[in-house]
């Protein structure tokens, strides 16, 4: 939360506009423009700072270099049963998963799970999104994807890994879903942006510098420096474990693998995802959804008051209510934005 | 590696035997006790000794005791094009695991990706031996199972989740599967269980005592106190996550859910396990494998020298060739089991 005296509200659909008008106007076709923009604007009304408007400027200068196609029409191919491709064209992976959302819904019901694997595609946001839909559909979902090598593995020297989150969703019966978005790395790499931008120190472990030597300096990881994994060598089995699901396996690029040095400006990584979507119906776990409920009664016994997923919930209730939460500055920036010709 | 100067050394099909041998004597059925015999074996030959010979006092303290039924027939059902159920019948995972073998493996072959739920199981081994034979057919496999009440939630007082491991296998197209199986508590409870018998201290972070105050003491942890996740809340939400997968997805017991007072003796959790089986070959990265050595050439370029499962593979080679070692006064042991009429 860094909007204080600075900030302002705006409403929702009306930041989603705004932002759909400013992807528009930068050279993405209506319907990338309209997926971002709800995938933008819906991190910053949740609270999810590191992934709202943040990451505008970061978007704008990619679609300028020409390193991302905004007009990419993603080709959806039905490989098996239970598996499902996209060729994103180059484009973002947000309309590749919304391309394949209904077929992955119906898949999963037919065969009690299914696969989507997304290639050739960018993504740049948080990816809590890519899975809590299919929670509110009463279907359980996990996703990763790799990002862009900053990431040192666990007893290596050079950065390899991206920050390589891992998503999982689950539905409650009496709630909104249980969502989690872990990036793998000690730190998610939004949020070294946001404390060197406001120069504050990080915790011990999170990252090294140019030299391979520990740093809290977040300005030293992201010049020439590196995260390290979260949780040692188990953090680091995971990440690499996201490289071989979102990259090896869907046919995409590995976090080390592209070169963007000749698309100045460009910010996202080019590389794939991959979902797995699950119906709990199909078997003897057919009242998942309350057992669940149990699990959670459970942890709020033992002490965990707050459940993964419930601060963005509560701050999307609190800002449907009273208008997203925005910095005076950062809105008149994106008004400006919105007036660039298209 | 424990045993030294009064070890000794013994054929793996030799120890195989005689594992089942004894496994047989004390109340399982014939297949049981070759399926569990070559599973602890394993284990032993590949130096993960806190799922070797050190678990058999465990697993025939449980027979004895009568909370597991070392004679159950699982009952595999297909429920979905990419779904199998098996019922374990209050026996075993592995015999369950084993039964539906053949199953998943077209079912992921058909369908890209297909899902293994067992419930009504006991799992008391390591989660590898459940992953790393899909890999040697060229499939991806993840595993999940739960166990028993004793790692505190992050931010909790309590002992809620297990050890519960997370288990994956991805084929190589050059050498033995990369496999990796981690414990998403801080430590697996048989290493502490080791660490307590040879009275040696833990590092910190591990665990807390009964009052629930940190401590490096194994003792500590195993007599009222507890173990801690792993990498803090992201640890502890994977733990979460596997509770939800392994057992409530399943219809398998919750790692606390289940009561084994009435049962002296008995030592393995009464709960389920997931497995999951992509085959990798129907997508865009049908080249997998391959894409697997890129991965690792990398890896072995930025410093880390180790790969998942090496360390095993070595300590597999070596034992295959000169025998497994083991204490002489376990094998000694061994022996005298054996001999207990069945």
């Amino acid at each position: 939360m860094t909007a204080s005296a600075q900030s302002t509200r705006i409403d929702f659909s009306e930041l989603e506009a705004l932002l759909a008008t400013i992807f528009e106007r930068h050279g993405t076709s209506p319907e990338v423009a309209r997926t971002l923009a709800n995938n933008c604007a819906s991190a910053q009304r949740d609270g999810a700072l590191s992934h709202g408007v943040f990451r505008i400027p970061g978007y704008l200068s990619t679609l300028k270099s020409g390193w991302v196609n905004g007009q990419a029409v993603p080709s959806v191919e039905d490989v098996a049963p239970g598996f499902v491709t996209v060729d994103a064209g180059n484009g973002f992976a947000q309309p590749a998963l919304a391309a394949a959302h209904n077929l992955m819904l119906k898949k999963a019901r037919a065969n009690g799970i299914a696969m989507l694997a997304v290639r050739n595609s960018h993504h740049f946001a948080a990816l809590w999104p890519d899975v809590e839909p299919y929670a509110r559909e009463g279907l359980v979902a996990l996703a990763f994807v790799n990002s862009m090598a900053c990431v040192v593995p666990f007893g290596g020297k050079k950065p390899l890994f991206g920050t390589n989150p891992i998503s999982f969703a689950a539905p409650r019966a009496h709630s909104d879903p249980l969502v989690f978005d872990l990036a793998t790395s000690a730190m998610a790499h939004g949020d070294v942006q946001i404390a060197a931008r406001e120069e504050r120190t990080l915790p011990r472990g999170c990252g090294v510098d140019a030299d391979g030597k520990p740093t809290t300096d977040p300005a030293a990881i992201l010049n020439g420096g590196a995260l390290l994994p979260f949780g040692g060598h188990k953090g680091s089995a995971l990440s690499m474990m996201v490289e071989l699901l979102a990259a090896a396996l869907t046919g995409g690029n590995f976090s080390f693998e592209f070169d963007w040095s000749p698309y100045p400006g460009a910010k996202t990584p080019w590389t794939g995802e991959l979902v797995i979507v699950i119906d709990p119906s199909r078997g003897a776990g057919s009242d998942f959804a309350k057992r669940v409920e149990t699990l959670v009664q459970e942890m709020e016994w033992a002490g965990q008051t707050r459940q993964p997923g419930d601060k963005r919930y509560q701050q999307r209730a609190e800002a449907m209510a009273n208008g997203v939460v925005i910095g005076a500055d950062e809105l008149a920036h994106l008004r400006e934005l919105a007036k660039v010709p298209g």
